[in-house]
């Protein structure tokens, strides 16, 4: 079978490898499509390589059809479409109070072991979710990041009626201005980006360029002065993080989507004035995925725009350049048969 | 009447003034006793003098008795011991979302409008709790202080075996601790200030100073490494704020009572790694208040041991001077009537 794997500085090589039989726990899986991450960008980049076993095959947004099972597997049938949830949870701990999906010693799968780039892929079956036989794999292949969304929205405990503004109209941005839009909110999106807000209008929504419009005023004139009831800080930049606590509006919930590595500078005041809350989301949880697999099946929202590219796995040197040089993609796919 | 009034720079003088009828809808409160809050104390260096109208008497923190009764107010009857919630909120707006106490166009009694450090005060019935014919009036002025707590404690959602840690062991921080420790949690105060830590242990207080002990590695002794569930931040400095994130565990809720004047640097990336939440928290709601008086009632808790001085009304330049050069005194109370 064709795999790839990343070797450090950029690099990523495509090699022969022998199919591995799964071995107890495990389903090995035909690998359908491979969605590309924000954070294989990172890999890629190097700025994981103390993380990563180098070399490694990477890659967790993904979608597949079951084609062995190991000993003991009970539940999935060959021939099952499926999904995996990527987090090794084996080492959780008491302490971790029964939050399995950000325990303390949670292991990624694709980051911390060998991950989905690749034709044939053993996993262990808890890490599985089954999907209709009608699922189309290459929108399957998105439940991974609209786990993300679900999960954020989820945490903010949207309410229909309620104004979500998300800031930032990357992926993800998107998947949550979806899901929170599906939830009955009112949904603004700031992005500065003009192709992405471009692709983001023709996908329905109010998006607004905060370096264009005074987004305060703007999210005042839509709530009629109550401002945003719940902000999703995707953008992960320092405007952000100044505007989100004046746009938020009294107890108004702040979800941490974004990853900023370093302390940043945030108006606290604001948070004891209006009493709003900061909270943070990270990964997933069961239910969410279960949701975002409902959500794929109806495939009632425009998921098929947010899929910008798909090319062969045989190409991943190529996409992953590619990405770097064009900024206004959404999600890129890799077809793993190919 | 004797009444004092706040007259800038750091200046307050003692007058006599007419003892005026309660207009419609309000009570003529005979005050018995108004503790000093940091509040008064910013409004004393100055720091307030753009809200504040100079000059001003000042003061929210009281207990006292119904003197007389202006037209149209009903359920209060001359002689019922009473304390005054200082929140004026007839501006509401349907922006406000039903949070009357933070509502945007708040009046705070005793900062924007006149206060209770005079013999004689007039509020708004609606403003008014009504006491038990048997509480002690000098406890009874720490119900507002109190009611803070019992507001950071609810915004928390504090659970009986969880534990919290409180960053600050002044008088707020103490009150704190007390309401945190009577819902069943365990309770840690960090404080560095040898005699607040001296009271706060001779208070039955589990005391830690974070420059002599390591408080990460204390709290996760004596947490089985689950740390805190529960952080209020009532030290208002950079350290308290690093810190912070530091002990709190997975899910872990930071309440933010301290007020941060100016932007401050945030470990976001904690916030997204544990799924940490920050909660803003400001004054109180009536609820809080109904529970401050069950606790003042009761007297349960080491409520006396919180008041550090009682000075009459009429020496209130003094008292305000010696907070300024004993920062280990805890609550200060003037005895109105003298």
């Amino acid at each position: 079978m064709k795999a790839t794997q990343y070797y450090g500085k950029q690099t990523f090589r495509v090699l022969e490898k022998e199919i591995e039989s799964p071995r107890e726990g495990e389903v090995r899986i035909k690998v359908a499509y491979v969605g590309v991450c924000g954070t294989d960008v990172h890999i890629y980049h190097g700025m994981m390589d103390k993380r990563v076993n180098i070399p490694e095959t990477i890659g967790h947004e993904m979608s597949g059809v079951i084609d062995a099972l190991g000993s003991g597997v009970t539940g999935f049938s060959v021939g099952d479409k499926v999904v995996v949830r990527p987090l090794d949870d084996r080492k959780v701990k008491a302490s971790d109070k029964g939050y399995n999906h950000i325990c303390e010693e949670l292991k990624f799968i694709g980051i911390d072991s060998e991950g989905a780039m690749q034709q044939y892929w053993n996993v262990p079956a808890f890490t599985l979710h089954k999907l209709k036989e009608s699922t189309d794999l290459k929108l399957a292949a998105l439940i991974e990041p609209l786990s993300v969304a679900t999960h954020d929205v989820r945490r903010s405990a949207l309410k229909a009626g309620e104004t979500a503004v998300v800031l930032g109209g990357g992926p993800i941005g998107l998947l949550v201005a979806m899901v929170a839009k599906e939830v009955g909110a009112q949904v603004i999106i700031s992005e500065i980006n003009p192709k992405r807000i471009e692709k983001a209008r023709a996908l329905g929504f109010d998006v607004v360029s905060p370096v264009e419009v005074d987004l305060v005023e703007y999210v005042k004139g839509k709530t009629e002065n109550r401002r945003a009831d719940v902000v999703f800080e995707v953008a992960g930049v320092q405007p952000a993080l100044d505007i989100m606590c004046e746009i938020a509006g009294i107890r108004g919930r702040i979800v941490m989507v974004a990853i900023h590595g370093e302390k940043k500078p945030v108006d606290l005041f604001k948070f004891f004035w209006k009493e709003l809350s900061l909270i943070g989301a990270r990964v997933y949880e069961k239910e969410d995925y279960e949701k975002s697999i409902e959500l794929i099946t109806a495939n009632e929202l425009p998921f098929e725009a947010m899929i910008t590219d798909v090319q062969p796995l045989s190409n991943i040197q190529s996409v992953f350049e590619n990405i770097d040089s064009n900024p206004d993609g959404l999600k890129v796919l890799m077809d793993c048969q190919l």
